[in-house]
């Protein structure tokens, strides 16, 4: 029987002359990494090499070169795996990782979002309608004044209010203080309101601490956290998706250096398989570079059918402001979650009814 | 008092008229990611902002913009560290983190090689010459065969044979039995040569599967492990130089997406300040684009003299050849590790014999 293999799809920029040669340069370079002429072993070259299956002209200098590389050189191991498909690759100033296509075996070795979309709506109760969340900051600032700013978020009745990225163990905001007081203030929010928001802390450090701090987390009643698997690693989030299959992950894409990798691959569809339940992105027209294609394409990979393999919500963020709402409404549809963090929180002490305009804009709106 | 800052460069495409504005953005990004004005808090702006204290016009449409990150952010944590320097400005397609000044509380945090140069001319008895290294592959073989060309390299005299990178724990070559049988063939051949060849495993999955695979290879005698950074997590990392001061680290490259953050920055300079006692890199003229002036910068930031910070092992690689080996000495002088993989395993039969002539040519070599 022929080895499993799965399709990479690498875009090189390159000449019609030698692309064929760059091609292989890169199917030997993802798989055995030496001159295939050394290899002794027959059954080598032909199960474990990588395989060029194709290669399609792009235009303007560019190729798609598609390999087949053998799915057991990845050990279904989720570090291992980026390694395999882009690891050496990665120094190749001309290669982009354009597409990966996942076959069964990873994505039940990997499992995707435990909740998902379907998941994350019923957590919060938000039916028929996209999500809404913000972000607690600047950091610098002492536990007692993000709770305060948590609390006034959940009071405008917003789904979601998460850490800023930023916000880790540091001296003046320690994890363990920050995520009781948040949770207070928004458990008692919560309760004044009726609606069930949930407040998302960062986890950062090693395994052995980010598990120390999904425990603290889940003995304060908290049931999502965020993670930034870039910076975590792919083997730390796999294995704490795995161990803790009630909480729900909303991934940051800090360090994803979206150059190199395209975004909709890395964030909409890795992510998604790492276990994400939510990807959080950088939406067109605002402080990053995403093209509206690549917006769109991302929140497609996010929410593509993909049998055994559960929706991740997609999330735009990154300098939005209540006023595009509408737009990014209609751009995004309903299964999408809307994050507005600083636009909020420059309304200072009008922070709860700014809140409560951008829930109020999100649940009212008609979707064209 | 002010709050410590330490400096990083980012190097900018723009131009004169909006580069103090982007510099300013970049600021804000890599430190409260907020509004200015939305900060109620003075000390706030005084002592976390990020701030911009130059702006150099390199010439081209580049800039190279410096600004001052308050130490504290950093929470003296490595993956956290990585988080303020770059995170989001990763996602900037026109920003490449170019440059970081490490203050002496980063550099005692991450406390960098714990063997060095010296530690680890002293494991092998490299005296007054550069090292040699080759790898064992390709991945699919099993441990028997990859143990014979283990154990074949050091009947040649080589330093060090590491695992190849996409060496991981796949069913072909579980580490475990990988290890017993590489340990013992290198073993049986230093004992017949009299000479300390070291065979370097390397590590991969989580920081548990890590923190055991160490306590394996440890149990089998070895002292030295291989770690890609940028797959394990700089935290991961930094837990285990610190878990496990008697072990050697040498760092692969794999994943550093070179493009986005300077190659002399990230793997000459920071890989060394987690921990790394050598640092595997692509030399110029190999399968990879870096120029010579940036292989000489990144040995040059591996060595450069640093306080309190041991030097690291600069380890040239990538395609390299036997006739190249005069060259390559000249160019990174004796403090150095030279790495052929592929092309001494060319040799097939020969493979002993090649290593000798190997070793023998960096033995013997008079520096220009």
């Amino acid at each position: 029987m022929a080895t499993p293999r799965f399709t990479t799809v690498y875009r090189v920029q390159g000449d019609a002359a030698s692309i064929e040669a760059r091609a292989q340069a890169i199917a030997v370079e993802q798989s055995v990494e030496m001159p295939v002429t050394a290899i002794a072993e027959p059954e080598i070259v032909t199960d474990i090499v990588g395989r060029v299956e194709a290669i399609e002209d792009r235009g303007g200098g560019l190729f798609d070169v598609r390999i087949g590389l053998a799915l057991s050189t990845t050990g279904l191991e989720a570090a291992q795996f980026l390694n395999m498909v882009f690891g050496n690759a990665s120094l190749y100033e001309d290669v982009v990782l354009q597409d990966v296509e996942i076959p069964t075996e990873l994505a039940t070795a990997f499992g995707g979002p435990r909740h998902g979309i379907g998941g994350l709506r019923q957590r919060v109760g938000a039916v028929g309608r996209a999500f809404t969340c913000s972000a607690i900051k600047p950091q610098g600032v002492p536990p007692a004044r993000l709770a305060e700013l948590a609390g006034r978020f959940a009071r405008g009745g917003i789904d979601f209010v998460k850490d800023d990225h930023g916000l880790a163990d540091q001296r003046y905001s320690p994890f363990a203080d920050r995520v009781a007081a948040c949770a207070d203030a928004v458990d008692r929010a919560a309760q004044a309101t009726g609606h069930a928001t949930r407040y998302v802390p960062s986890l950062s450090g090693d395994l052995d601490r980010m598990r120390r701090q999904i425990d603290a987390a889940r003995a304060a009643g908290i049931d999502t956290v965020l993670i930034a698997p870039m910076l975590a690693g792919w083997a730390t989030f796999q294995t704490l998706a795995r161990t803790f299959p009630d909480i729900a992950f909303i991934a940051h894409p800090t360090m994803g250096g979206a150059a190199r990798i395209a975004p909709e691959l890395l964030v909409g569809k890795l992510f998604r398989l790492l276990g994400a339940d939510a990807v959080i992105f950088p939406n067109h027209g605002g402080r990053f570079g995403y093209t509206p294609e690549t917006c769109r394409a991302l929140a497609g990979q996010a929410r593509a059918h993909w049998d055994g393999v559960r929706p991740s919500v997609p999330v735009p963020a990154g300098g939005m402001t209540l006023d595009r709402v509408p737009e990014m409404l209609d751009f995004y549809g309903p299964d999408a979650m809307l994050l507005i963090g600083g636009s909020l929180l420059a309304a200072r002490e009008r922070l709860t009814e700014e809140t409560a305009a951008f829930t109020r804009a999100v649940a009212q709106h008609s979707y064209r």
